[in-house]
């Protein structure tokens, strides 16, 4: 059934606008004219030349900047989270909930409201940062803090929507692949092709897997005429995907992509396969060299984790192509991360200086 | 000259993505061929139905929300930034300079680096949030605290720009309110015809009096039919539009249009007579009333500044003709300030919950 808030703009009331990614792409996703569609108009964002890293690069190799951090609550997620929460509601759910700390709890807390519906956060407790909590709280989920680690939650999270009418959102929900692919179809109508290559941070491998799926789908229905090849990246204190091994206690300041035992681990090594790709890691320090370039040089400001798969690029970049056209996934926005930036920035601050031109100008190098 | 690093690039790689303002606006701005466009691929923002605030408000009224914090750096700012720092690149400026401690900051130092310029922020000492300045310090912006108030800083900033080759990109630079005012080509082209109103924050009141330029532009091209009444908003703490009167010491939660003698005051009034709007003014408790309501009904995060817009609406609603549509303009991205949605919102943060599914279900209400 169709919420009657929804009836007040059937389809879209911006006939020229954006009508966010499940009313454009409708006919590549698994909904009907009875889904009821939750959207925040998400999807459709920029595409961004990367002019500083490209002339670094020379040999006329192009790189974009596929800027997703700038989806309404502020990272790729919000693809997949008008899925689901579309989907949720078309099957009666009430609630829904999901484990996380991060971008996953924003986005489900937001469409989750805006559908209509309850919205609840597990995280284990002691290891609460309010700030990043703070989007969840202000989109108005409960967040429940148990004295239990991640596993636990991410197990309480699983029984309780077995056992009650409430919908998991996390990434094991398979709807969140379906709305993330389609940030390869904007790439392959932007460039208008796929590009040669994709490079893409690793956590969960979800992401990796659902822009091969939405590339794989525009190459078979004609509107791609190649297939990139796939570069995965992850951290280098948390690369199960590059190491072959478990890690049980992973480690990096790329909290979105700190993730030990990746859910989509067989699905990303046949990405790698298919696709005639590559998986490496960087380290912390190259993740955050690739994280102040992009926002000193190019003027784009992504979460840390995002800059890995700049720093990847880096890594492999004798192996590029000359005359490569790449694209880069910057998955979230880098405010979200205030403290990482100062950190890593605090030297440009110059302090208890005489409210006068001449002492303002020496400072300024005039 | 054209940089050799905008060559790259000659127009636009995505034939048919968003190539950013200037060139899809280019015939209403004030650019040539030879002005180098330095560009995030700003604009292009979001127009999200407002569903709960429809409904709250009945009569079969529309309300959009023009989501301005999905800009590159999370605020309109950028709009005017893009078009302020090309034209000062095209005059062969070296440097910009700016007083701010907010959004302003963030743009002028994001456009300056994307453009290979210098960036300068003078600030007050002693009034410094790391937190606002996170971005301007990552975009890599070299921050001058001065013994010394705003208005000594705004006067340095202003003496060094007429001293020194440094581009003064505060609200006085006259190219800022000309890339501003396309957002009310967007809004025109999203809706098919001007909205009956445009309800909008005031502050500087230079983003009221650019969106006025847009629209009457596109009425006088004949693109629109109609023009708005404009509704503008300010905080009661800091409302000299509304009172007629300067604020020597002006105070709301709504830092980013806390300004007690604006620069654009004269073409405000204009605006308010030329198009039958009005001026009003809305307290701190209404604006973050507003500002709850937005994120956690509409699922839509916005800075408190920008909520004045719909705590506004909500005041004179009683006023609205019946099946208008109306805008309220989102200037700022929540993100930008946790600490206000952590204080708004932390009700909801359950701690010490026993890991067991009975406790959890417990306080989920199940």
């Amino acid at each position: 059934m169709i919420d009657t808030r929804l009836d007040l703009y059937p389809a879209s009331t911006a006939p020229n606008g954006w009508p966010g990614l499940i009313c454009r792409y409708a006919d590549y996703l698994p909904v009907t004219d009875q889904t009821p569609i939750v959207t925040l108009h998400e999807g459709n964002t920029p595409l961004i030349p990367a002019l500083a890293l490209s002339e670094r690069l020379g040999r006329n190799i192009k790189v974009l900047l596929k800027y997703d951090g700038l989806n309404p609550t502020g990272s790729f997620k919000d693809r997949g989270m008008t899925m689901a929460i579309s989907k949720a509601k078309e099957a009666g759910s009430a609630a829904v909930i999901c484990a996380s700390t991060g971008n996953t709890s924003a986005a489900a807390a937001a469409y989750a409201k805006r559908g209509g519906l309850k919205a609840f956060v597990l995280i284990p407790d002691g290891k609460i940062a309010l700030g990043k909590l703070s989007q969840a709280l202000i989109y108005g989920a409960e967040v429940i803090a148990i004295d239990g680690n991640f596993d636990q939650a991410l197990e309480i999270v699983r029984e309780m929507s077995e056992k009650f009418p409430i919908t998991l959102v996390n990434s094991v929900n398979p709807y969140r692949l379906e709305g993330q692919k389609t940030a390869a179809f904007e790439l392959v109508e932007a460039i208008g092709d796929a590009p040669d290559w994709l490079c893409i941070p690793m956590g969960n491998a979800g992401n990796i897997t659902a822009y091969w799926m939405g590339f794989s789908q525009y190459y078979a229905s004609g509107k791609a005429k190649k297939l990139p090849r796939m570069m995965g990246f992850q951290a280098a204190g948390s690369a199960p995907l590059v190491t072959g091994q478990v890690f049980d206690k992973p480690e990096t300041i790329a909290t979105a992509i700190r993730i030990g035992n990746p859910a989509n681990w067989a699905k990303a090594l046949k990405v790698r396969e298919e696709s005639g790709g590559a998986f490496h890691s960087v380290t912390d320090v190259e993740i955050l060299s690739a994280y102040k370039f992009l926002a000193g040089e190019e003027g784009v400001f992504c979460e840390p984790a995002s800059a890995a798969s700049v720093a990847g690029l880096l890594k492999v970049s004798d192996q590029i192509p000359s005359g490569a056209t790449i694209v880069c996934v910057l998955t979230g926005n880098g405010i979200k991360d205030p403290d990482t930036a100062i950190a890593c920035a605090e030297s440009k601050l110059h302090k208890g200086i005489a409210p006068d031109i001449t002492s303002v100008a020496k400072v300024m190098g005039f």
